[in-house]
């Protein structure tokens, strides 16, 4: 069965043919081409510290495949950009539910975040000689970017808590402060970062003390200090980044869309990218849950006599995992639906819901997978493990999810009470008007 | 906002604007008429053994009163049955939904299980007098009727071990076994009873024993022993019997569809059925979650000076019930818009899906708003305690969902293995041939 | 293996001799006399109205017999009171949990609250007049007793919302408002009440406000308006009543301690009830367990031609359950040491563990075994459905799990976060020392 | 509070005051010289191939101090060793517990897994030559050593699979086969590896097909080809290896215990086992809580102006912690106290619900942890990540959790089915005896 023919009936109406055939493609170029090309990535990239100088060839190869065959920035939506693909969210969203299964697909067809967003940053709020020297070599895949905003010292899922100093000295912005998780900054392609700091930070306006400008990765006082682990991974040679900004002078060119407007930036980023994140988690939980029906069935790793899949155990954790992996697709597939037919903003509910649930799903698939696999679940020879500590951090990314079911009970509460509340008051009142005109007594009696 | 403005995205085009005319009526008749009139229902029916030779005068000002907003019936599909009110399954399940959030409501709109499933069994199945006799005054809400298939001491969720006896005699069929969890054979108005026997137990297609015949609810020998409690509530006057057959004579015209096919009956009957038990209890998911929010704002309720619905955990609940009841609903209407678009057997997973995922959604809901109401919530105060236990019944009737688990595992293991274990054998071939081609030692050396 | 045998092991040097003996013979008594009388209990209890008139003969069999057995009143703890029958709370615990496994064994042997915690207070807290006039037909088991504190209007998890009126008017105090959920109050038998009310509401010290009295259940004033379901469980002829108080005068030597002590009874009444709760429960769990054992062995409820019994998901459910059963025991029973080498005061957290962890717990095992049972398990013929409601109470009764989830957490966090945030900065500058002496970079340098 | 002072009151009259003392040292010990020097020891480790061939000098100052103070070998139960320190296996878990706090604890005061285990087999089944050569450096902490069981191509958790060729030439044993997750077997200082294997295929007992060999880790054909990582984790210098056997030769002194007495061995090795890994997991889960604390005070981590302590979802955290690590202690306390009050196998149930329920507890504490502290929880700014993945291992290692349950669940059943189902036949018979008796109906007259 393709791709295209494993679409939910349910979202069938909102995928055009020409997306359909373009997913099968996809998966074609994700299964034959990229994962099998995984190996290699890894042997080449190597051991030790050159691993953050290295450029896998390997991965240039399949980008030049991928572009020859047309997958190559399916990213940019439909409606938002004229540098765009021309696939709406909804459609994009299936095809990285592919890429999601392979950890080169996405760079390979020049959809890997956090250029993505970067491009979508560069193509909505950019100046033309923004857009020439940085996002034409992005769109092209000649260079890649990354998007500095968490700081260590700080919660910064708070965003109003942000340090890091944009200061105006005459003709220049001169940068002061940390960031960290800077994911990205570790690949010797990396040539600019976008950087949220505090250009205003008397404003009475919380929301508007920040500003977001481009620095190039080179710039004098731009030190990476250390490379952050992931549960022991180090994701060479993309990598996060801990960054110090020490009098780093940029031109007032730099600054992106205007001063004070760094908080529109990083929500207009959001949206998109969250279905982005989603898809892709669902993929990977989709690889999960074949890596595991290969494992039950596996004749060597029979157990007392008799295959894994035997077992009714695993016919359950096999049965969930499906449940749980097609009810998140669809709140993913709703919600890009949603940002298509407004914007990410009327779409808060549907990708907060798909922010939360997605992760949450998929850990648990991956997690029954890595035990299902035993010894060989939590190392280097299935893809589990790597998958699960990647996965693990979309719990905090973004915001912790705390904060999210936080934001939507309490969005869900303020705007419904009103009406719950008179609704229940009246049905009540009713309900004692109708007792009494048959004969009873009302219950509010007591 | 109106019922049909609620339509997840994702579903609105598979619901067309008489259906939306017609959901919206149907919100309006549940909350203003059935939900107040709930409490009358109650009091008419009274206490002790009276409750079960009673019929409250309330329900059938209720059926008069949606027979004339042309809320009738709405539950036979449109493409099965010529009687039917015109609609898809997915238009009658979010019509479902809003008639689940009162406990009067299916029934005042004829829309009720048991006769839902038997209607349509007389209609596919029916002959022609069968239908006159049964179906026309089912049809209109004259009479009620109940579905006998499960048996105190086998393990009927396995139905081949079900064992009341049809045995042929001349020009009639002779009935000997016993019933239980007849739902709805309590109800004075009962008048038919659809009773799955077996009629051949020595045929060697163990799924050719069974047959489905009508028997008159006062047919000699037949007799209610007593009737079934779910936590307490004895369901009145509807009710779960059990029931005695003893030698009871039925002419030959009583069989449905013909000797052999009992199988057939019941599996034609399952699969919409369950898309509106779903969706029913999504709608009472909605209505707890009502009622959670009513209690967490209420002045009276503040505790260390605060309303509960400012406390995090409270949020979290109300945020999760979202998400759940979300997903839960979408797994729902992707497996009814399957049905609509083939037929049940083609839905044969989705429609598992939504038979586990939604009672467990519901019932945490549920729970979770119980727990909100303290004291209030696990007495009649609140809908919430009833509800739960109605519900709870759902993880158990047509299957326990352990059964559907195992089906649904070995079912997507069986059908995948073969093709899953031979695309990553392929992929590890091909790795470790790309891998020597670049120079690096094969994975698979050792 | 007899009761005393299957004590855990850790527990052993806390069980006397005299107390393995008793609890033998408190296990025989209960599965040998009391569990097969209850269905005669119900019987002779049976339907409408009468159930809250009658006494069944039985329970005042079994009240003999245990008397004759030396099984009476083995709650009153050692250390506490000379009334006693000499146990500690740990002796008594281990009874509790036997006695827990039937609805009747409790009271047959005068344990059965609320009268267990009301004589508390009378043996710790009363007059030598109260306690002649109440205790001493309590400890007989001639009349029962309840303790009215909570009130519909008010969220009395807070119990200084507590509203009921206690106004000194001359010789009398005089009592205005409702009490609900006054368990016991529905019984012919009950004689007299504990009111817990406001005598003094300006008092600056919100604790200080409070106070209890002793109040006839017959004295003029008082209306029991109606009895509350748990679930659609009426618990008669004990019941859950609604009260109200209109006027109601008692004399002044109705007043127990004193003015104002309220609070400091209701908190020397909740330690060691929380324990018997928990045991009884946990008594109820094995019940279950010991119900799911015998379903799932039952040869005629044998699917798919095995038993239950050989499904790895039914073998994991029980394994799970007796895991989470002896954790839970484990639990209690160091809390109920914990009293008893000090006080409820210095076992705070060890019974709150307890109060939190027992019923989820035991919820979660017994409706495993409903699930097992499928629908004979939701209904009167188990005794499962019946427990899992009475249990549910328990997540609310005495304040929810989450404001003692609250409670704790704050104290763990308070308690500590001085000494650990101390601890934990000492040992990171110890670390950059012992870097930096061993000629590395200290961590804390960016 | 010191450590000894927080021994559960439960459990106090199971330690002596010796033990109590020591405990203390312990934790003086860990504390405030062990875990800071755990970044020394990671520096010292460095980066590359050379954490192969590195032992960091301070886990040998440290060893030294050890010594000094007399915290050394306290895992070799008083009970079974005359090489042992002297302690109860309940005292030394409770030792245990504060080396899981920190990851160098362990080996520095010569109880480190897999010596421990291995010293174990040596004194209990060793010669008097092979304890000289092997046992007496082991006690020493003068080398370290490995178990080799675990194999690649077979389902190890039924270690009857294993297939590594033991076979007699002459007066050698020839060894041939591969063994991964070796674990140990990385560090320069391994000298000895006890290699499981099959010495006798075709022996019609499945359980004496194997034998355990001592081999000299330089012995010739013995070729380690790779470590194995734990999620990203590689664990040098002890690691995990993938190790080959071509035609090792070695001596018939090699032998332990004897030819085919494999499974005897590996029985006796893994009752105290398991005690020392939960105990040291139940440390890490209390280290994990400390640092959740620390982390949710953190002035510079507000969100929204309020540190995390004050949202209701972290305290929850917070005391849903505290109650599961104690439940878990006590459980495993209890298991401890079974096996030195008889020995392992009589500790069976015991045994198994340490195993299963410490790591499943431990996990869900970390991860919140992890959750509390975002960004830093998942990278090496605190130890939480890596605690997380290596007690994952624990619900796959020595069989996984699921094969663990299954023979629980199977005890259970099997052991208890014929009384229980007795027992209630008994009851339900009584019953209607009784009911018969006293005027009703039997309610098995259906």
């Amino acid at each position: 069965m393709s791709a295209s023919s494993r679409i939910p009936v349910i979202a069938q109406p909102f995928v055009s043919d020409r997306a359909k055939k373009t997913l099968d493609l996809v998966e074609e170029f994700v299964e034959k081409e990229c994962i099998p090309a995984e190996a290699v990535f890894t042997a080449q990239l190597g051991g030790g510290e050159k691993r953050w100088q290295t450029t896998p060839a390997v991965i240039e190869e399949l980008k030049a495949k991928a572009k020859k065959l047309g997958l190559w920035n399916m990213f940019l939506a439909r409606s938002h950009f004229k540098e765009g693909a021309g696939y709406s969210n909804v459609e994009y969203g299936l095809m990285a539910e592919i890429l999601g299964k392979s950890k080169v697909a996405s760079e390979a067809t020049n959809n890997a975040a956090p250029d993505t967003g970067n491009m979508e940053v560069l193509a909505k709020y950019g100046n033309e000689a923004q857009k020439k020297e940085w996002l034409a070599p992005l769109l092209e895949g000649k260079i890649r970017s990354a998007f500095l905003m968490t700081e260590p010292d700080v919660a910064s899922s708070d965003a109003t808590n942000i340090e890091l100093e944009i200061r105006r000295e005459g003709n220049e912005y001169v940068l002061n402060g940390s960031k960290w998780w800077s994911s990205g900054a570790g690949d010797p392609r990396c040539k600019v970062y976008l950087v949220m700091g505090k250009s205003d930070p008397k404003n009475k306006d919380t929301y508007r003390q920040q500003s977001v400008v481009l620095c190039p990765a080179d710039a004098p006082g731009v030190t990476i200090h250390r490379m952050l682990h992931v549960y022991g991974y180090d994701d060479a040679p993309h990598g996060h980044s801990h960054i110090t900004f020490k009098n780093v002078r940029l031109p007032l060119s730099s600054m992106v869309l205007g001063e004070g407007r760094g908080f529109e930036i990083i929500q207009g980023r959001l949206g998109p990218g969250r279905i982005h994140h989603a898809m892709r988690t669902i993929g990977a939980a989709e690889k999960a849950l074949e890596w595991m029906i290969a494992r039950v069935n596996d004749e060597r790793k029979k157990t007392f006599g008799k295959p894994l899949s035997s077992h009714g155990v695993i016919l359950e954790w096999i049965a969930k995992s499906r449940i749980e992996v097609d009810a998140a697709r669809l709140i993913v597939l709703n919600a890009a639906i949603k940002i298509d037919q407004g914007d990410a903003k009327a779409a808060l509910k549907e990708i907060a819901e798909a922010k939360v649930l997605v992760p949450q799903s998929a850990l648990a698939i991956i997690d029954r997978a890595v035990q299902a696999y035993g010894a060989a679940g939590v190392c280097q020879d299935t893809p589990l493990a790597y998958m699960w500590a990647g996965i693990r951090t979309l719990r905090i990314a973004d915001g912790p999810d705390e904060v999210h079911l936080q934001q939507m009970g309490r969005r869900e509460n303020e705007s419904r009470k009103k009406d719950v509340m008179a609704k229940l008051k009246w049905q009540q009142q009713e309900s004692d008007r109708l007792l009494i005109a048959s004969g009873f007594k009302s219950k509010s009696h007591l």
